[in-house]
């Protein structure tokens, strides 16, 4: 049987769209938290029982039409020899950031197979615990927001040394980007074989970037993502990017994930013919249900029914109330 | 004598155009750094003469257009009893954020002459020193960024407490806004009083903002302050508005200040006919002088030499080096 989700990224018609909830695997959910005490973050990622009944839980809980595989993008660095440690509260860091040719030699790129099989034992145990009832998404970083994170060594508010790094190494932020993007092609794949339905790519810092930049740099790596994964389903969503969403559709048959920052209506009409994925703001799930439901409704209206797949246009704020969560996904599911 | 920063405000035709740079009396300058040492930030901006020396500084040090005065933003805020203090390295702190209704109506608005008189005093002896060769130009924070700071009694990576203070308490959200928008003209035309040719209102968050939330909320207060300062040369910079620049040119008569998130091509395609300030991205300085160079003159062509202020997309981050900001500089300035 092919679930929405699946019918809503082929263009398949559709009663209603799918919905799901970026980081609704995560700290939102009080029955995360309790595991959140009790073992380390990459533990609780490396450990496929663990990743899969948090993967698992907003299916529960809220209903979902798609469960996303718990998981980190700081797992490809790690399996690359940068090593990444989280630390709660204070965000990843990495204690051998990467800033030199040298730096970038020391790499090593083995098979996803190898170093990072445990994400694929995580989705096989979730699908088969779901019993299909409905997908799994599969995951990871695109290559700017691993760099960022390898050339930093933690989280940064404006990219400087990320930035810095491709105008003044120019040859090492290329062999090191070639590097990610196989890394992650690889990854992607194994992910899919896995039974992961779809793979979403998150640019996360697409942002820090100029058009400029962007386009130099980035667009032609996203254009080897996308032919390598041409038999996948895959969604784009890079955050911000001031390339523009008609830019990213451009790449090919990739379904469009949008953030906040743009009108629904006027994505539509700058992206007609693709999927799209979005975009309501998080924090309107602070307003009342009232307001929550007819900005949903909104919504869908300025998306469309079809080859649209509902969503928020960034991660669910940590302290988001469960309840409002519920009545976002209710809205969707009882729109006819 | 006219200066070069005021004919492209008004649109007259200049033989090329003037150039300063956002951040230009700050951090990056080694003598700047002398000063921080020896005295604490709010000394620096309430003692006129300390305030004069610095602003006064990339004047002599770069060779730049225009001296903005040194100040902060968050003077704003403590004028209007809620207080402010600045930690070496920590950032912003207001240890009494506004969180209620009742908050709010504690706070007080005098007249600026009376609470932000300093300034006033800054500016002119700033004019006085420099002998008119170069304008002066003022500034403040716009009502939402201001409200940002009051509500989250520091920086924030997304403004989650902001946002929601005008989600879940839109009576109180709104009776600050205006009391900062109130004080805000004040300031602004006490600046002009006293000597500064030109005032630019920074929205330095207003990316927080969705499209949506942004036209409902802030474009009102907009319109105010641009009519209400319709005889002063005003520079709005609305950092990343998701409302777009033809949005924020629709104002009225006012110069826009670019951030380095859009082509300037683009950007004089959506808006012809406005004075037009930006946008080299802060991290091009540091890349080599000639690199430097083409792409500073390449920025000049697609801004065009007419009602064009050259400037960096955003604040001169504290690392560029001195020489890189005067390669910028002098490129402009020999520019044929």
């Amino acid at each position: 049987m092919i679930t929405l989700l699946e019918q809503a990224l082929q263009g398949n018609i559709v009663p209603r769209p799918p919905v799901w909830i970026m980081r609704q695997a995560g700290r939102f959910l009080p029955k995360y938290r309790e595991l959140q005490e009790r073992y380390p973050f990459f533990t609780r990622i490396r450990t496929p029982e663990l990743a899969s009944q948090i993967s698992r839980m907003p299916v529960d809980v809220l209903g979902v039409d798609a469960a996303i595989i718990f998981s980190d993008i700081l797992v490809v660095p790690d399996a690359l020899g940068c090593p990444v440690t989280m630390e709660a509260g204070a965000g990843p860091r990495l204690p051998h950031p990467i800033r030199t040719m040298h730096d970038v030699e020391q790499l090593v790129r083995l098979p996803a197979a190898e170093s990072l099989g445990y994400v694929s034992d995580a989705i096989r145990l979730t699908r088969s615990e779901l019993s299909d009832s409905v997908p799994v998404i599969g995951f990871a970083g695109a290559p700017w927001t691993i760099l960022c994170y390898m050339v930093e060594g933690k989280g940064s508010k404006d990219w400087e040394l990320a930035k810095r790094f491709l105008l003044e190494q120019p040859q090492a932020a290329s062999r090191l980007l070639d590097l990610i993007t196989d890394q992650t092609i690889d990854y992607l794949r194994m992910q899919h074989q896995a039974g992961a339905s779809a793979v979403q790519v998150f640019d996360s810092w697409a942002a820090a970037l100029s058009p400029s930049m962007y386009q130099t740099w980035m667009m032609p790596l996203w254009t080897r993502i996308v032919s390598s994964l041409a038999d996948i389903p895959l969604i784009v969503y890079a955050r911000g990017a001031h390339v523009g969403i008609d830019n990213i559709a451009s790449l090919g048959s990739v379904a469009v994930g949008l953030d906040w920052s743009i009108e629904a209506a006027q994505a539509r009409m700058l992206v007609p013919s693709h999927t799209l994925q979005g975009n309501l703001d998080p924090v309107m799930l602070f307003a009342d249900h009232d307001t929550i439901r007819k900005t949903t409704i909104q919504l869908i209206h300025d998306l469309g029914v079809q080859r649209t797949i509902i969503n928020l246009g960034h991660g669910i704020l940590p302290t988001t109330p469960v309840d409002a969560a519920r009545v976002f996904i209710d809205t969707v599911k009882n729109y006819t």
